[in-house]
């Protein structure tokens, strides 16, 4: 493990390419491993051990590639098991999506005596209460709304975008409450959701700042590596490095690599290389040195 | 095997429960034994051969059963999954949604010289195209309009109704080019479609006969029980039998069962008993015996 291993991105499948997309903005030298589990997915209508069980077997599969940093990039994973995954992993560097939100949500917040936060997330994660304790530990005096918004991965994923008007009756029924209490700053809490990034700002008007977690994500993660020294050297001594213009995206799916290469394009803008496909066998022993999943509770 | 056996049904999650609904009101007295893999839905948006792997696990776990016949209560494990695993559960009586829905679709296109018949379903049922080769094996000359819907399943789970505009307008927009072309009957391509069929009915108008594919699909139970003489007897010699009112439904979930049982009460009417927990373990382990997984192609 070093500055030149890579830094491993984890997701129930598409939405985490919005972080991928941060982190290549900010730090566009790095070599990315992105873990798609479009066979499992959707995470955001499960529950907390069914995810685990998922998300588990990803870590033990991404382990032998000794990924330098891992981001759980789907904001119900992070809600769900990132507690109780991270003493099973603690060789492991992992962060997710929800500290880096709540963080940048609470200084949009400003010097507000009671400021007005409202998130939009699964309903997993709504029901995770992760958002308010991440907000609530930064800021004791705020007043927290908090929205399941389940239909919005499915149009994302259906291709429908901003000016569709199924898209917009949605946001507006769903954003209601939260504009009537008057909400000054807006979590997307869920990493698809940048994606309508234009209609969420055209209705919550210019004075809610919107948060998207993929950025703050991003910025938090090369935060982290910085201080580590684990920053891929742009130089070796005195010499410069002639370094590719883009460091590698390697991308691993559990269902259709045809039908994610398709659909990835319109959350990264760019095309990628066919991702490889990850059998459940290679999967379900991956894991096989892991604790035995437990029965969900509600 | 005999008449006391139970009847096994299928599906990713909850949809299928429209078909034991049907089952119950025309074979009232029999067993049924319903699986919902609530840790892998939708399958709706997969591959045939992720789906065929978890259609196969279940069906090697509900194998020692001995279900005196199976309903794949869900148009896209139908679609996908059932030509292919027939040969390796040749012990079992396997049926599915697809081939009774074409029928009355059919039949109630009547001497119409070229019906139009459209059909709404999930992105997998669509792209296999299932319903077109089951229409025109049974009607030559046919018009067929199929239309992917995939927005109607999570606004379903998400416990929106009929009354709600953006369902309204989302059937509107899917229904528009069928309506256009003069569709004369409506096949609901999806065992959840039947909980909407009120709103349909008011959008396609009178003239168009709308096929629910749960209703049909428990009419074909019946007749197939009937002619292999495996209906649970009302008599024994001269004696008549003491039948509790309703035969017993046991229920099996890959998730939370408790969140099972609440939303099942949407689809049956009634409550449920709560489901028993199937971990992935003993789901991986009873398909031990089955073929490897195939690599997905889209």
């Amino acid at each position: 493990l070093d500055a030149y291993s890579p830094i491993a991105v984890l997701d129930s499948g598409l939405g985490g390419l919005t972080v991928v997309n941060a982190l290549r903005k900010v730090l566009p030298h790095e070599d990315i491993v992105y873990f798609g589990d479009t066979a499992h997915l959707p995470y955001g209508s499960k529950s907390a051990s069914t995810v685990t069980g998922f998300v588990r077997q990803i870590l033990s599969f991404l382990r032998p590639q000794q990924p330098k940093h891992v981001v759980i990039a789907c904001n119900t994973a992070t809600a769900l098991v990132l507690p109780h995954l991270r003493g099973e992993f603690q060789e492991m560097s992992i962060t997710g999506v929800i500290e880096p939100g709540a963080r940048a949500a609470v200084a949009a917040a400003g010097s507000r005596q009671v400021p007005v936060i409202g998130v939009i997330a699964t309903e997993a994660t709504v029901r995770s209460r992760a958002y308010e304790r991440a907000l609530i530990r930064r800021r004791h005096m705020a007043h927290i709304l908090l929205r399941p918004t389940p239909l919005l991965v499915p149009m994302i994923e259906e291709g429908r975008s901003c000016d569709d008007p199924i898209v917009e009756l949605a946001l507006s029924q769903y954003l209601t409450a939260m504009l009537q209490k008057k909400i000054n700053v807006l979590v997307l809490g869920c990493t698809h959701y940048p994606v309508l990034k234009p209609i969420i700002n055209k209705l919550v008007g210019k004075d809610v700042v919107v948060i998207d977690s993929a950025e703050q994500c991003a910025q938090d993660v090369a935060k982290r590596l910085r201080t580590r020294s684990l920053l891929r050297p742009l130089t070796t001594g005195s010499l410069a490095i002639d370094l590719p213009p883009q460091g590698r995206l390697r991308t691993f799916v559990t269902d259709d690599p045809k039908r994610f290469a398709r659909l990835a394009t319109r959350f990264l803008g760019v095309e990628i290389a066919e991702p490889q496909w990850v059998s459940p066998d290679e999967l379900f022993t991956a894991g096989d040195d892991a604790a035995v999943a437990l029965r969900p509770t509600g």
